[in-house]
């Protein structure tokens, strides 16, 4: 961890912050924040981050300080799920401008710690820095995984399911980028999403998923990922997408809109041998009361279709979020 | 490694870019670029992460894209040298804006791998995302390491030591801020550093080093921090620093102070038990033509204080390097 030594309360503070944060669980963590490196011993490990970049992925409008840290820790520990790890340690790399307040860089910080340690990692490292403008903040997850579920297992024949229900955060998104204020439930859906480890591992242990993804880009778009490392076509059934009742509200045609290429949700999408889920379903649904939801099967092919309510099948509309396309947030 | 599925040129050369990745040494790496995460099997590792911001850390004037890349890594893997670990993967989250030049972005990603693969490395992930303005890039370093080097193992009575010479890599910032052509030598030093992991698993396989640190803010900082976290004080020998040609050609006052406090060197100072370098220095130098100065000692107390020529003993005139006060660069 690179904190400068110069003077200040804010540099104080993070002293004192990354002070306790080395108290946190030490497992697999040899070496913590202090140092050149954090020394860590773990085994096997799944290693991932995770750029967040302010009018790109969130507007300070939008977000509190410490919701800034939260979510893009929370997002960045949701690719953790999608393998099906552990996580267990989180580095931070964080750019602030030097006029920001006082306490904005430890208030960010604050969010990370809490978001981490809500799923069982501590800080162990990261880079503290200027910006010359736009907060940036690049969260790096280490987890703990012996056996990684991978994009690429989905086999012809296979479901495909989702976590949750999709589109709550894309419709507060929607609506924060028209400058209205988002219904309380759209917004929490956005600004604090909940990656999805416990139940990742559940599946995991049940050894039901061949492939899984976490959805950040929106379905449409996370599908075909899936697809494309398995060398399999997906259908999706627009029939069975889960969508959820802030983005239903926005009426049919814009809520499915939303649940299928809107983004931000952080569910898990798999794919599981036919028949294999059904069974374990109530039991998934009873313990972490989140829903698990059919939506599609994996075929010979490529890409991603979707099959219409009345039964035809279409090229998937939209490619769902992509940086270098998608408005500014 | 996020990849959006986006059209256009710039994707395809980077997915070409990251297809061709994954063909680099894979020991260590049971997963690479393409998935949630990378998977590592690495027994004891170092993690770094450094994250280097356009108009803090560098201009677009200063640099070529490749070079951007290049040092930024480099940069990142000096990390790895302070603390003697033998780099493997290279994980990079890069933001640039959308109307760069087409090809800002894989140029970028081409210096990273080339500095990757002269240490060793191979890119086994990151994040691709839109920047509002900066370029912004974070490069997460792994290493493999038996016995990590830690800043907090100088004693009393070590040696205090750097390898190379200093201060040409901030006569170089110097003249570029002043919208002045550096001379080559400096320039090469401020864009093309050189992490010193051979000379520094060197000098841990002799088991010399009681701590160590990469200089990266400046000896006068840098030192700083072996002594706060060894619990000991430091003292500089202002007569022994290696002052580099380029930096004492502007001035002996200058040259010394370009070389005590300037940074960016990422040469390494160390500690060791007296006595023990004096025998080895003359294998080290011919082994890496790179040579190894005394430049003090380790003694009870607290910080670091320079001893002038005339013998009188001062305290530390420059923290040296802090991102938060140093005009920008």
């Amino acid at each position: 961890m690179h904190v400068p030594l110069g003077p200040g309360a804010e540099f104080d503070r993070i002293r004192r912050f990354l002070a306790s944060a080395r108290t946190g669980d030490p497992k697999y963590v040899r070496v913590g924040p202090g140092d050149d490196a954090a020394i860590i011993e773990a085994g096997r490990l799944a290693i991932s981050t995770d750029m967040s970049v302010e009018n790109v992925h969130f507007r300070r409008e939008w977000l509190t300080p410490p919701e800034i840290g939260a979510r893009a820790t929370m997002v960045a520990l949701s690719d953790q799920a999608a393998c099906a790890a552990l996580p267990f340690g989180v580095l931070v790399s964080l750019a602030v401008a030097a006029d920001e307040p006082a306490d904005m860089m430890a208030s960010i910080m604050d969010g990370v710690r809490a978001a981490a340690e809500g799923q069982g990692a501590v800080l162990i490292g990261g880079d503290l820095t200027r910006s010359p403008g736009p907060i940036v903040i690049d969260v790096i997850t280490l987890g703990s995984v012996e056996r990684a579920v991978l994009r690429s297992g989905a086999r012809t024949g296979d479901t495909v399911w989702v976590t949750g229900r999709l589109g709550a955060a894309a419709a507060a998104v929607s609506d924060l980028g028209r400058g209205r204020t988002p219904d309380a439930g759209a917004r929490v859906a956005y600004a604090s999403p909940m990656a999805r480890t416990r139940e990742a591992r559940w599946l995991a242990e049940h050894e039901l998923p061949t492939a899984m993804i976490d959805l950040s880009d929106g379905l449409a778009s996370d599908a075909a990922h899936i697809a494309a490392a398995s060398g399999r076509r997906i259908v999706i059934e627009a029939a069975e997408l889960p969508v959820h009742d802030v983005a239903a509200s926005r009426g049919s045609e814009e809520g499915f809109r939303l649940a299928l290429a809107g983004g931000d949700d952080y569910e898990l999408c798999f794919t599981a041998p036919a028949g294999a889920v059904e069974d374990a379903r109530s039991d998934f649904q009873a313990a972490f009361a989140v829903p698990l939801t059919r939506v599609g099967t994996v075929e010979e092919g490529r890409g991603v279709m979707l099959r219409e309510s009345d039964g035809e099948l279409v090229p998937m509309p939209d490619s769902g979020f992509d940086h270098f396309a998608r408005r500014q947030a």
